[in-house]
């Protein structure tokens, strides 16, 4: 039974030959961010994810969260793992160092992150589902929600839950109808339904800190009348002790496809007196709240999606590489191979380590746009870092996922009959990865944020940033001379010019034929993360090339490199330039029908 | 809750105005084939798939096969389906007459079987393996052998199953070391253990007959030494009666990923003194007996693929009619809609629509095919039509199934958050048809046998005349002077270009590159599936341009088929030059890396 290791060389490739952990140990605040304190933070969460989550794995999904009279209990094991979660101080790692976060930086805990999902996602969906609460209250909260709350939510000893969707207000949070009604002192009385609240009730923590959006009396309609308040599980005293239940009840969870541990919710408040709770910033902006932390949830689930994928390949590459059947294709002797010699078998498993590795260094180039949009000195770096970021943000979801769910499909693949047998594990991946692309805005949503707000918007100026660089890699691939890296670069360039059509495209169109360019955003999406991840792969061949040339260490690792690329360029690239034809052709024959003509 | 309907109208369209009906129905033995008597078929097939088997879909998964002891118990309603299922005569539709079969064409058993496979995958399964064991024995067996069996199998009063796969002997039959050793009488003690057993155990019938490949004593090794044996589980008296219960025994079933109301079974034979066998034919032959059953199990798994994408599509459907969410993107009005009005639910639906009716008519075109290999007094077009046969099996078989998996992970995503909960039944589909790319051989081992013997060791030449049919109809396409139909050209010209370059470079290093060329295998099949489902689509666009000119009826139903022949040209046939490129280039890179550097 293959278990989870810790991808930590191609991790330490991308933070230090791609020259991420050098850019942003220049930020203020990063400069005692050594290499091996990184060396050693990575280590130290890689044995806690092989050797304390991995193994839940398997038993969490075949156990599952269980309600029992609106207590929800988790699998056996997981209270310990919680436990340590905290002591370690990883629930900590990227918060602010106010309330006793480390304040490391987002490129570090991304790779940190990636290890939680790739041994245990239903694991690791508790704590980012903290993260964001805590966002929240750092964001937008006042003093007493800050105190209250903060420090006890940073160290993990109490978790934090995001409520948006209700029944009828799904992806289209206009229709929320859960309400809250002013006390005199202050506080609300929060009544409504909310489901789909992931960690919404569990036995790991005394409380949980629920973050809700609600409409206070005579609200506006829409999106601009909804507000957001804190409700907590447990109501806290003045001196941090748990006080009385608050009236928010956990109705059920659900029967899931997947992350079968991690306890899906229905919420009910209100269902006596009202929930009390504590208005978030001001009233009627909600919505613009919730939207700065589900950047930040966007992203993690990206990582979600990485993690999965990593976790599939590790899987199928050590079943290809113990499974004997058959013999080699071209070769003469009769013997039989394990299946990894088989050309088929090395095409999945290629296709599935060319896009995984993609995906993490595309992952940390976002994140550490990120630590500079947030820390560098200078304004107007940090406006244009924040553009990619924004840019990025939906690619780095809705791309990374809908991969991670073909691949963990092609992990299954790879063993054959065996990978559809629940005791080998590699179909759980596959079930786990199939919600990454529907939560937190599914692929759909990500696509239309992404060819509206941030590509027609802008008229394409912080895309048109990001083709430049491509361009700019395009060049050096060129200049290098080798057979190899002139083949990435054209399948590269070819990209490109594909992705500029596109983008020209919907650019010229986006107002006059908004419907007919929409039907086109989940293509564009797909065109966008296929180029940005050959451009990720090309950056690493670069390197590769001259580590090859230069140093006589780890050949191995850096061929294999090299070849990854070019895998890509053939396998995965090659796509660009029919995705840019369905965006721009395949527009009008999609509105052409009647509802009643499906 | 969705139930499954039978998409009647789109079935005649492909047996009638597609012309496949009038072409079967000139073969000798078909004369009687009208059309009344066919409608009245798929009607009756229609009323018991959607009254019968689709509301036992959901239970089934449910409740799943049990294991009790030995036994195999299938769920609530099953037993009582199957009784129908024989009633009704439906598991003798395509069986020879002489031992009371309809001998219907596989034209129209395979829309009837279609069905069967969209309202229940995992009942359909049990005729499915039933007719592969008839077949076999009616194709290979004795006198004995077909008296003894063939009345009770056609009937459907028992059922069949094929016993290939060992635990060391999956997609290499090379590797099965169950053995068989001759009695005095001219039966055989047979011993072994064979896995992944369809049907292996159930309690639906009084007798199973189990097909089981077992080697002989001093039988050569690998394929060559392999024989086909009868080995039923209670031993058939002279008169037709049971006598006793033979020496095979169930001894688990699987916990699968889907088909969970199919059991799929380990069998134990020969634990105490041998089970009893019957050889079928000649010893050693049974791999090529087996090859013959197992075209018509791919072509079978190939329709389980084109069913459970008409299910998983009319489901999808169904949720995006009923399902109100957000606003309409480009129109003015802040009404509320529902989702199938959102350009991205409706390039899903499309996709998914799209392709499913491209699998269903190629299907009919490969099933009429068949019958006139068959069938046709013309040896040489006998001869022609089972060289396009042989050669599109394994494309029905992989691209269809692919293509499955992918359109129910679509159908998940249009259903949103509801999707990844079981309740809503869109999840059972994506497992269901998870299993269809992997058994009666992976779309690995489909492609493989495509572009080698398919494609290589015949030069060429029968995918050559495919391609000449598609030129001609790229030609009809441009003389109707139409501005859907001239861009639908140009998609399928393109196609069949990339289509041609695949096969000329195949053709030309399948010998010298064999393990180079075998990476692009399954981009091959892709390219090929994809290429040859935009040819069936645009010979209905030709026809429903016809009709939509010459007929004032049914104007909806021929205009839908327009534009979804012009949707699949923009969002499916553009992938193919990518594919051809992924062929012609990415064979090296695949095999560049060491088994260690994955």
């Amino acid at each position: 039974m293959s278990e989870y290791t810790a991808p930590l060389r191609d991790m330490q490739f991308v933070l230090n030959e791609l020259g991420h952990l050098d850019h942003v140990r220049r930020l203020p605040g990063c400069e005692e961010l050594g290499s091996d304190l990184v060396d050693a933070i990575l280590n130290e969460a890689g044995k806690y994810a092989q050797g304390v989550l991995s193994p839940l794995n398997v038993s969490g999904d075949r156990e599952g969260a269980r309600w029992v009279d609106g207590q929800v209990i988790t699998p056996k094991g997981w209270r310990e793992a919680y436990e340590q979660f905290v002591e370690g101080g990883w629930n900590a790692l990227s918060c602010d160092t106010t309330f006793g976060g480390q304040g490391l930086p987002r490129l570090i805990s991304a790779l940190v992150e990636e290890m939680w999902n790739g041994a245990n996602v239903s694991f690791g969906l508790c704590p980012m589902l903290t993260r964001g609460a805590i966002e929240a209250i750092e964001l937008r909260g006042g003093d007493l929600l800050k105190h209250t709350y903060l420090a006890k939510m940073i160290s993990g000893e109490w978790t934090g839950t995001m409520n948006l969707t209700e029944p009828q207000a799904g992806s289209d949070l206009a229709a929320v109808r859960s309400r809250a009604e002013p006390r005199d002192d202050g506080t609300y009385r929060v009544f409504g339904q909310k489901i789909f609240i992931t960690y919404g009730e569990h036995d790991l923590t005394d409380n949980i800190v629920h973050l809700v959006l609600a409409r206070v009396p005579g609200a506006p309609e829409g999106v601009k009348g909804i507000s957001l308040f804190v409700v907590p599980k447990f109501l806290v005293e003045a001196d941090g002790s748990l006080g009385e239940r608050n009236d928010v009840r956990c109705v059920s969870i659900e029967h899931k496809l997947g992350i079968h541990a991690s306890p899906t919710a229905v919420l009910a408040f209100g269902d006596k007196q009202g929930a009390t709770g504590w208005l978030v910033g001001e009233e009627n902006r909600g919505l613009e709240y919730m939207f700065i932390m589900m950047n930040a949830a966007r992203f993690s689930v990206g990582i979600e999606g990485v993690g999965l994928s990593e976790r599939a390949y590790q899987r199928a590459r050590s079943y290809a590489r113990d499974r004997v059947q058959g013999t080699e294709v071209g070769v003469k002797s009769r013997d039989k191979v394990a299946i990894i010699r088989h050309p088929d078998v090395r095409r999945m498993l290629l296709s599935m380590k060319a896009r995984t590795e993609a995906m993490r260094a595309l992952a940390c180039t976002v994140a550490a746009a990120m630590d500079s949009a947030e820390r560098n000195s200078d304004r107007q770096q940090r406006e244009l870092d924040q553009a990619f970021v924004d840019l990025m943000i939906p690619v780095v979801k809705g791309w990374s996922t809908e991969q991670s769910v073909d691949i963990a499909s092609l992990g299954v693949q790879v063993h054959g009959g065996m990978g559809f047998i629940e005791e080998t594990g590699a179909a759980q991946h596959l079930r786990d990865a199939r919600i990454t692309t529907i939560y937190e805005g599914t692929t759909g949503i990500q696509a239309a944020d992404l060819i509206g707000r941030k590509i027609a918007r802008d008229q394409g100026r912080a895309i048109g940033w990001v083709i430049e660089q491509m361009r700019q890699v395009t060049h050096q691939l060129l200049a290098a001379d080798d057979p190899s890296l002139t083949a990435i670069a054209a399948s590269l360039g070819q990209g490109v010019r594909a992705l500029e059509q596109a983008v020209a495209f919907i650019v010229s169109n986006y107002d006059s034929r908004v419907a007919a360019v929409s039907v086109g955003a989940v293509p564009m999406l797909e065109l966008f993360g296929t180029v940005v991840g050959g451009w990720q792969l090309a950056r690493s061949a670069l390197v590769a090339q001259q580590c090859l040339k230069a140093a006589s260490f780890e050949q191995d690792f850096y061929s294999a490199k090299l070849v990854t690329a070019r895998f890509y360029a053939d396998h995965v690239l090659s796509r660009a330039p029919g995705l840019a034809h369905t965006l721009i052709q395949g527009g009008d024959s999609a509105l052409a029908l009647g509802d009643d003509q499906f």
